[in-house]
């Protein structure tokens, strides 16, 4: 299958694209892929593991994937580099488009350099023509839009903009470039052309009224939002226990410290609040009640993309005794995060093969914000994505 | 309903003494009892929140229940003293019958001056009957025996005396001591009489083929082994997530540490086995194969029953990569175990009355090696036992 | 001695105000008090270990010093309640007079309802001279002021009013409120008294030039600020080891959450600057270099004032290698800091008969930003306080 | 100057090589290294920062120094890859000679194939002879001795053949090898060529009578042992703060775990009792009480030479309140200790150039169980070498 990946010279795209290439040689095995378990077997005949990318990015646009994956490897060195020294010539042939970062906040200042459709004084309706142009050249029948891209600010929801297929189009033939962030456009783009959409950040993306529209519309799948990857995920297997106990959460805290691009951009209040957002809901969803909570991300750059996590919830048991547990996880977002790309890329163009469209919301095992549910117990969506998918297979 | 606790002056039995006379009262709230969740809200028609306790013991045997809280409750101070003060006169009239140690391992030693049935010169035949006698006089049709004693060491299996019931008789008739322990003499004594048995340790229990023979011939339900209190039930919680996203576990480290009477006898070797078997085969039946794992339990006098697990988890993700996790455990034992021995008891009384007999598997969610089942999943576990009892209610 | 309280109905001084009735008694050990040790032997003849008290506060004004520890006693249960049973007649002897609160942020609105001298209507002069008369009335020779009240935010310095002596007195008769903070007001009433002042905060106190002035001036020894009590403790006792080791700490994360009173007053961003700013600087200055750091105290209710702090230590090594230390300090905060009142208390008082006046820099042993000194090493300032000890002794 | 190293082709060792190599060619910095630091700039004139090395081994004697770094690296990957490319012709060119293992427990099994000399069928003197003889070649007037050989096991004490040199030669021309272990060889054979002598293991090495007899006599310093690179690093950092504090350690947990050879060779019982002694004593001697203890060492494969320690203490405080402190400490044990072999080679060296002789107590800062001190505590130890080295520069 192909994928088409926004962001595509961030670590989690470059990872994926390591990864997946690696794998296809035989050079590692699939450790950390759900869909090559024993229960997702079937997706092979629909799905193989076989992989093609291409991708939008607005920063190191003179050079080639293999620049990318070799400029995050250096800072990380987060997997051995005979692997990216074995796929270095797919790599180099694997170059991006320039993309759009229009209202993604003053975070992407951090990234230096950037080169955008917008700088070249285009309108909004030719900076989606644009988007679109590149999606049709690159896609085929087996194509999915995955996007990695950075956290933009939550975006000021509009009723006139947002509420409907038709608001949507007008804001765009009216230049309204305020009501519209990058993921929108991308969103927009590819279920436009009838290509599934997945939406690995908290950024709005497929999320809104007038893009679920669309999907239905077009008959096409889409999922999201912002990929469980460390904290959250724990959180959301960890949380239910208490609740089969009937012991009482006090409080919990969640303090997650990262170093790359993504936590500086995270440090940018504007960007943060989309992803404070996100995480902090799901512990009410688990557990039925709002515990006190603290849930914050700061930037720490000496970690790059290592991520470590620091929880600790404060519990009331029998006799109304007070009792305390703590975890600590100290992870590599990108290797979390990169497999779970190829995942929800297989999954999305074998739902689109068994006819489902619009919102998966089987696939929210894969989120920390998944739409149009509120299971957020990572044990029943696990079970939720099973059945589905044996369903349908 | 009346419940009948071996052990009953240890600090797991005080606790539950106490804590179901305090809700009796109306003084605290059912936080940490399992059966008060909506889930189960059937059991108030079968089996009222109302107790009645007797128990065996081998110590402080001049004493009452209520002299029992106030010993354990000096050292560890686990819930406020109005509690204890309000159901003084309610404890006070508690008193245990002396019991047997047979075979209870050197670990017992700890206990200073003991009192068991066996110092008397009785032969087993005689104890037998004593506790038959015991459990005789006390019981109603609404009676469930508890065993919250310390733990064995692991038992001497025979084929012979263990493996039919009528060689265990014979065991007993022949005098042969030495392949018996108190658990088991508690485990058939109620039995015999009828009356469910749930083994709250990882003592043999009613877990041998000649008990679960004669709970089959008498029509009555049985459950065990270990209660699963602290560190075992977050990583049964836990481990499957690495499961569901295909992390690989390379090792998991637990120790745990405590310092009350249980973490003396668990310091002697020939106790501790029982346990940490206990503790070992959950994570295999979890994960479906064997990571490198250390699991230990040390003596640490100062917490007495405040009992820390320090856990470790080291995981390997796409590409290769190592990761690490910690979880430290910061729990009252007690405070734990207490309210699980009020739900047990009242469970095996509810299976009863259904008509369920034999081992009742999907109790498994309380226990560390459940017998009769591999689902070590508190997940699927708790899944399993809400379904049993809303079919049943 | 006598030991005038500044903020005597909070939790520190209560704790202290038990504890030290509580030691006269006889009824527990001297643990957590420095100056009961070896080295410390001699002060024993300068000023035994014998206490009355006296002190302001601005709420909780109808009862006594009794009612106020029994308030914090039941949330915090931090010590057995036979003590405090054991010195009730004690403490009800012991009633606060009502204090300024003037200029102390907005935190001070959790406190609900307060009584200060300002809501009088009286003009600063007329405060300052109240707190004077009540200092007056209550002091003999063997007196020292200290200062518990919660945190108040940064003051905004004014060379012309805090940067002579005549400037700030000038200040109070010209009513220029808004350039002083009761911490000032109380340090002023206590050095123009000739009484030794210890500021146990983070607040403005007796730390700027012009009370700095009155007290070389009046032959008044002082010392402060903020009492190092438990992360900070720990960091400066740690992070000499790194640079022992020649190991760079490339990163440090110092996070702590608290849930009294204290923790409460520090969520008001206002009032939290003080508090961040005396623990930030240590690291510069214990290190000789300034790594990455986050500070920060959250508020988290169900902890009470059991403070949990979480740092992570990234650092560097031999070939450029990182590594990582993490730890976790859970302690009750008035516990900590309780006994160091009465150290402080007591060294002044020493400091005072040795005839020592001025900042008494060789108690920084105390404080997270002691005065006119950069030694923030814990061993070279428990060095530096015995041999200065010992040189007067 | 050049250093022989027993245990050449260990990790330690491999590591030492590397960097020190590294360094010269000006590649890295001197991270880590204690002689590097302003304090000790007078040892440039006297033991510049320039090695040459040679060493002994049992094993994988058919390659190169660069073999054995390769062959570390490959499983750990400490540093980058870069530098050992760098440095791979200046490691081909080093050699170990075949070694002894006499007595050096049964965890030596673990290394698979070995050569020793007694497989040769030596005599003890034969061995002995081959040995000096070895040494005799390398050696130069500024050569110094290091052992990073693995732990032996707890040495039988002879009063006859370790009390006096004399009875040492003798039990050498005897052949008493049942009293010797391989650590003393090589001690005894640098002291007697008045080469100075390092153990960096918890192995007897220069400890015994006879041979602190051989050093005074050959006017040779030496020092030792264990050194001092993790967990107890940071325990005798730490633990005084409690006694500055008069806080009481109830208990302090020490649990270790590890996966390269060393600590394949601890799990052994018999090996595994020296080192465990060795860190046991230090919390008595920098306390001066001794709390209740648990230091333990246990093998976990998949970390290889990445050491986890895991502490925990429970302490009391003011009242009697217990409160609870934890750290974690994840280091690369080979990356902490590589950097003071060069240290304690060159401080050794300065010593015999400054006429020091006997055991250097002063260098107490580098070791978990230093020779003739019971100063534990890091800063008074770092304050004690600085001070040394000033006087004698």
């Amino acid at each position: 299958m192909k994928i088409w990946l926004v962001g595509m010279y961030g670590i989690v795209a470059s990872t994926a694209i390591t990864g997946a290439m690696a794998i296809q040689k035989g050079l590692v095995d699939k450790t950390g892929v759900v869909t090559s378990m024993e229960e997702f077997k079937e997706i092979e005949k629909y799905v193989p593991f076989s992989f093609q990318f291409g991708g939008h990015e607005i920063r190191l646009l003179e050079g080639t994937s293999y620049d990318a994956a070799l400029y995050h490897w250096k800072e990380l060195r987060h997997y051995p580099r005979e692997i990216l020294d074995s796929v270095k010539e797919d790599l180099k042939k694997i170059k991006a488009k320039k993309g759009t970062a229009l209202n993604c906040g003053s975070g992407i200042d951090e990234f230096g350099k950037i080169s955008t459709l917008e700088q070249e004084g285009l309108k909004l309706s030719e900076i989606v023509e644009r988007v679109v142009e590149d999606l049709r050249k690159f896609k085929d029948e087996d194509t999915v839009v995955i996007n990695v891209a950075s956290t933009e600010p939550v975006a000021k929801y509009s009723e006139e903009y947002h509420g409907s297929l038709e608001g949507f189009e007008r804001m765009i033939d009216e230049d309204k470039r305020e009501y519209i962030t990058a993921s929108m456009i991308y969103a927009y783009a590819a279920l436009k052309l009838g290509i599934p959409y997945g939406n690995f950040t908290p950024s709005a993306g497929s999320s809104i009224p007038a893009l679920k529209e669309l999907a239905i519309k077009n008959n096409v799948p889409h999922a999201g939002n912002d990929g469980k990857t460390g904290e959250t995920l724990v959180k959301t297997t960890l949380a239910p226990m208490f609740s089969y106990r009937k012991l009482k959460v006090l409080g919990w805290m969640s303090y997650n410290i990262l170093g790359d691009y993504d936590g500086m951009v995270l440090n940018h209040q504007d960007n943060k609040e989309s992803k404070v957002i996100s995480k902090d809901s799901t512990l009410e969803k688990t557990l039925g009640y709002s515990p006190y909570t603290i849930t914050d991300i700061k930037f720490f750059p000496s970690l790059y993309d290592n991520k470590i996590a620091f929880d600790f919830i404060h519990f009331q048991g029998f006799l109304g005794r007070k009792m305390k547990m703590y975890f600590t996880w100290d992870g590599i977002d990108a290797i979390l995060a990169a497999p779970l790309v190829l995942d929800i890329a297989r999954l999305l163009l074998f739902a689109k093969k068994k006819g489902v469209k619009g919102v998966v919301k089987e696939m929210a095992f894969f989120f920390k914000s998944p739409m149009e549910t509120d299971v957020m117990n990572t044990h029943l969506q696990y079970s939720n994505l099973v059945s589905w998918f044996k369903s349908l297979a």
